[in-house]
C-alpha cells in the first residue's frame, strides 16, 4: 500500500488539503497529516486553522526524521499563503523535499505551496503555482500555466480549482491509471470536465 | 452579510463540507458548522470524523432552536453515506429543512444529503443526488442527472465532483452573480471547466 505525508499548517488552504488527502485515501493510499508549527519553539495546538477558518486536527507534528522517504512514498505541500509560507521556510521541510526527490519519491506542491521548490533550491525545471506567486518563480523555473505540471517526480498545480486533477494525478503516479479511473467515477464530475 | 449553517456529522464527506464552507466564506458569507450527533444522548467529541478520516472541529452542536431561519439565510446538508444518514434521520434537521423553505430561505443538499428531502417529506419537485441513492428518491421526486438542480429555494447536487458548482450556485443565490465570478476567478479552474 503506497503512503503519503500531507503537510498542514495554520493558514493552509483547507480545500487543497482535504481534496488531496481524501482522494488519496479513496485510492487506498495510507495518509498521514503532519502539522508544521509556525515556530519550532511553540507548543502546538491539536489542530490547524485553515485559511477560511476550518479547524482540522492533524495526525502528527512534523518531524523531518520521522517522515523520511524511507517511510513514505509521497510528500504533499498544499497552498494557502500563510500556511505555504510556514512550510516553505521550514528547513526540515526543505531537506525532506530534496531527500524525497533524490530517492525518486514523489513530491506534490499546489498553489503557494510551489514556493517550496524555490526555498528548497530545486534546480530549474517546469512547474506551476497559484498565479499570485508566479513572479517569485518565473525567473528560476520554466513556468507553465498548465493545471498540473509533472517534472520527473515533482508534481505542481495551481489552486483549489485544480486540486482534483492534482490529486488524481498523484493517484495515477502512486497507484496506476486504472485506480485513477476507479476513484474518479463515483465522484460524479460534471460531463465535459477536462480531467 | 448573508449567513449559513453547514451541518457536519461523523461520516460526512469532508470534501463536500470543506468546499462548500470555504467557498461561502470566500464570498463573505458568515458560516457556522453545526455537529449533528449520532444519538441525542451522546456526549459529543469536539470534532467530527469525516468519511475518509479527516477530523474537523465544529463550531456548535446542532440545535434546531438555535439555527432557525430567523438567524440564518441558508442551511447546508453535505453527503457521505453515514453522515447523511445521521442528518436525514434527525427530527430537528427535518423540521429545520421545512422551516427554512417555508420562510423562503435556501436549503442546499449534496450527494446522500439529498435523502433529507425525502425524510423531511418535501413535496415532489426536481432534485438530484449521488447516483448511489437515486433509487431511494426517483419515485417521489422528478429526479435529474444534472450536476446542480435549483427548485425554488432547494438546491441539490451529486457528489465531490459537483461540490464546486454547488457551492458557487449557493454563492450566486446568496450574494449575486458578480460575487460568484469574483470568488471563482482566483480558484484557477482548468480552462474548459463547465461551470
Amino acid at each position: 500500500m503506497p503512503s503519503a505525508v500531507v503537510l498542514l499548517a495554520d493558514g493552509t488552504e483547507e480545500m487543497e488539503f482535504t481534496i488531496t488527502f481524501d482522494t488519496l485515501v479513496r485510492a487506498g493510499v495510507k495518509c498521514c497529516s503532519a502539522y508544521v508549527p509556525p515556530q519550532t519553539d511553540v507548543n502546538p495546538p491539536a489542530y490547524a486553522t485553515g485559511s477560511r477558518g476550518i479547524r482540522i486536527m492533524y495526525d502528527e507534528v512534523f518531524d523531518a526524521a520521522r517522515f523520511s522517504p524511507n517511510s513514505y512514498d509521497a510528500l504533499i505541500i498544499p497552498g494557502g499563503a500563510k500556511g505555504a509560507e510556514t512550510m516553505s521556510n521550514n528547513a526540515g521541510v526543505q531537506d525532506l523535499v530534496r531527500e524525497f526527490l533524490a530517492q525518486g519519491k514523489i513530491v506534490g506542491m499546489i498553489c503557494a505551496g510551489s514556493l517550496t521548490a524555490l526555498t528548497s533550491k530545486l534546480p530549474r525545471q517546469p512547474l506551476t503555482s497559484h498565479p499570485s506567486v508566479k513572479t517569485q518563480l518565473a525567473n528560476d523555473y520554466d513556468y507553465s500555466d498548465e493545471s498540473v505540471v509533472i517534472s520527473d517526480k515533482l508534481v505542481t498545480s495551481r489552486g483549489p480549482g485544480t486540486a482534483f486533477p492534482f490529486a488524481l494525478t498523484l493517484v495515477e503516479l502512486l497507484c496506476g491509471a486504472e485506480k485513477r479511473d476507479e476513484v474518479r467515477a463515483p465522484m460524479v464530475f460534471p460531463s465535459g470536465t477536462p480531467f
